[in-house]
């Protein structure tokens, strides 16, 4: 009896249309309720084809595919507010064409696949007519994304009482954006799935780590299977980093041998149709963390649920931000790590807990990966908040990554042990014991809701759950 | 005992550095013996960083890594052909990044893993001073590749007796290209990998076949032999196609089931450290030909190995395709697919075989998988060399794919035949039995030597070996 490659045990995905439509009224909505033209016209281009000489696929722009749902390259769409119509403008079947890739989708699939009102060839818009109508009834705005759209379509329509419309660039952008931010139950949908098959994944890889003997291996494992059960797409480079190299942030190599290493942490995960899944597991290289290990993993693990509980719709995400470096002060005072005659309101006042959690607790997740929305400052004198890329309250249907780590990161913290710069905070002695754990990061996608939170993230992280995963593998 | 991941018995990666400082003065010489400059500076810029947000890893500038040997993002290069000096200038250390992304690498580690004279940081480029010693030095033509390269840099030079440099767009792009057709042993070995890592994948394709129910389960495997293995990069989009989808030339869904299909098309081949394999095999995804699946393939190999026997330095491109157009003539009317009465002349007289065998006998194969050289001419009247990518006598040296394939296309076939265009030539009746063969290409990778060849491809493709592989996976 031979083992299946996909899992048919895996969710189905969401059926149903993308519902672009509600998309384009919303959208439309919200320039009107911000002062923008409550008429007009919004016009997008998709992507441009893939070029086979160099070798890059198509990524639809999120903000096309958010009016659309189309992942066809060489596509435009308009939405015409007053009329609450939206067109979709396809490629024309060219025969050329066909002969290497086969027939297009002609319009009456692209009608029943996509959630939109009329569908025409690219031709046609060329032609001006179809613009034409549209615009000769408008008489209005046209609004546009800057540097995406080929605005010399607008040079050519035809009817004769028509004026030159009045091209547009500050609303589109800015409220696609402000859009994307809250999902509906069909992107929840997407992203549940995402997250589906990345757990069943990370699962996968869990269950591999006796066979693999550097990084890559685990790095590839991760990637075939989310593959293989239709997400051909990662959402982002994976990092793939065993021992201290989880101590570098956005490690991107994956290609050094497991030999000699404690532990990995895989922050990997695949796109469902455009919508992304953004997974971290840290294990233990041989089955059982060591005792260090298992310290630093059980704190992280307690700054994510500490935070965890706070979610929900309403939240002040610097709150819960603060929550995890302030559970971080206390867990690594209790190590000794940190000297245990300091408070926890010291330890916070010094910003040494920046030096273990540098990073943000959390980012949007949709279809990108650090999502729309979310007003980062990156200029914020505050240590605790310049990487932090979400400020603010959460609004409920909002997805949002809850990542807390703790790293032991030579740069910049032993030239400022030599300095002098933590006297009187980290106690050294026993610091010195847990340079090797690396780097722990636990990272689930989290539903924002009214009162409370949904985890879209099944794979399981207990300590029990990922020592017997990994014992029992091979 | 459990199975490794990767496949400990493959050959070794080629050990030595990459022979950029050879391939700089090719070019230089190239240039000199075509009327260019004698005398001045090679200068390139390399790709620049690749951006987190857009998901998009770095693929390095062809034309820079064949005169670096350098994978990173953001360095530029130049060569004094007077003083045979080149250098190289790498990102300097900036703590920002270091905390984010670890070390980067460092002048010293820089020398001593590219082959070049001396190393600066991009900031010394900025500041003028390394490459105003050079132009005052030169007081000559800079040759750059238009567009490529940010010219700014040549505004700053700050030694005083220097002239302004003269920019010049005629000769890098030209030079480097026309260089790159004929490849060195560093470059074969490398090409060399790549197909064994490719070579090995495939094996292990044909070894899961009876596992997989969807096109895309056997593509995943595809890429994670070849990840695991050392291979990250496939150098071009996989087609993977079953049963009638394999008359898509350029078939890139790869996700249709399985079932009810007779053949499986796989073409699909990794990148070794920018250099590519590119490999098809066609296999019975039940493990046993039908009658005519086995006469297609049959004919496909003896199309293969017809023109294969051909290959050596000096061969006119056009006289091996043009082989491969006659054996399938005299092949498919030996099947009864072409009336009996024709002679071959007739055959190709009529163009009917640019219908079954539409695209070209094969392509250079080296840092791009369509690779630099080969002058075609899609714009021949001449129907069988419209498609074909090389022109000309082959060089010894050159890396060339031998990939016949014989294809049942319903576009645009059928519409001819609806109007009687192959009255006399096809029988109808015959070639009934054979749209569900899809369509069979097989692809090894050649290097052209004096003489003869050598097939690079270490995967077999005899019916036999075909037919056990599928037969004993599971």
């Amino acid at each position: 009896m031979s083992k299946s490659i996909a899992n048919p045990e895996l969710p189905a995905p969401p059926s149903g249309k993308y519902p672009a439509k509600a998309h384009a009224r919303r959208v439309a909505k919200w320039i009107a309720e911000h002062g923008g033209p409550t008429s007009g016209v919004i016009y997008l281009d998709g992507q441009t084809a893939w070029d086979a000489e160099k070798v890059v696929l198509l990524r639809q722009r999120r903000h096309f595919y958010y009016l659309t749902g189309c992942d066809l390259p060489d596509c435009s769409f308009a939405y015409e507010i007053d009329d609450d119509k939206s067109t979709l403008w396809i490629p024309p079947v060219d025969p050329e064409v066909v002969m290497w890739a086969g027939m297009p989708l002609l319009k009456q699939q692209a009608m029943e696949r996509f959630d939109v009102d009329e569908v025409f060839t690219r031709d046609e818009l060329k032609s001006g007519e179809s613009l034409s109508r549209m615009l000769g009834k408008q008489q209005s705005d046209v609004m546009v994304i800057e540097d995406r759209v080929d605005l010399s379509v607008f040079d050519k329509p035809i009817v004769k009482e028509q004026q030159k419309p009045k091209i547009g660039f500050s609303w589109a952008r800015k409220a696609i954006e402000a859009c994307r931010v809250v999902k509906d139950d069909h992107e929840i949908a997407m992203i549940r799935h995402a997250n589906a098959v990345s757990s069943y994944a990370h699962e996968q890889v869990l269950a591999s780590v006796k066979q693999a003997k550097n990084e890559r291996e685990l790095n590839a494992v991760f990637v075939m299977h989310c593959h293989a059960n239709g997400c051909r797409e990662q959402a982002y480079g994976c990092i793939c980093a065993s021992g201290t190299n989880a101590s570098t942030l956005h490690y991107v190599h994956n290609d050094m041998p497991l030999t000699g290493r404690l532990n990995l942490l895989l922050d990997a995960g695949c796109e469902w149709q455009c919508y992304c899944s953004d997974i971290t597991r840290t294990f233990p290289l041989h089955g059982k963390f060591t005792k260090e290990s298992r310290e630093i993993y059980e704190l992280v693990l307690l700054m994510q649920s500490s935070c965890m509980k706070m979610i929900r719709a309403g939240v002040l995400w610097e709150d819960v931000h603060m929550k995890a470096h302030t559970v971080a002060a206390e867990g690594l005072r209790q190590l000794g790590i940190f000297h245990s005659h300091l408070n926890t309101q010291d330890i916070l006042d010094s910003h040494i807990t920046t030096r273990f959690f540098p990073h943000g607790l959390g980012h949007y997740l949709g279809m990108d990966t650090h999502d729309t929305g979310g007003n980062a400052n990156y200029e914020d004198p505050n240590p605790f908040f310049a990487y932090l890329r979400v400020r603010g309250t959460l609004p409920g249907g909002a997805v949002i990554t809850n990542e807390p780590g703790i790293y032991f990161r030579q740069f910049p913290l032993e030239q400022e042990l030599k300095d002098g710069m933590w006297k009187g905070v980290i106690d050294e002695e026993v610091l010195k014991r847990y340079w090797d754990v690396g780097g722990v990061r636990i990272e689930d996608d989290i539903l924002v809701k009214e009162g409370g939170y949904e985890n879209l993230t099944t794979v399981k992280s207990d300590v029990d759950f990922i020592e017997a995963a990994v014992v029992g593998s091979g």
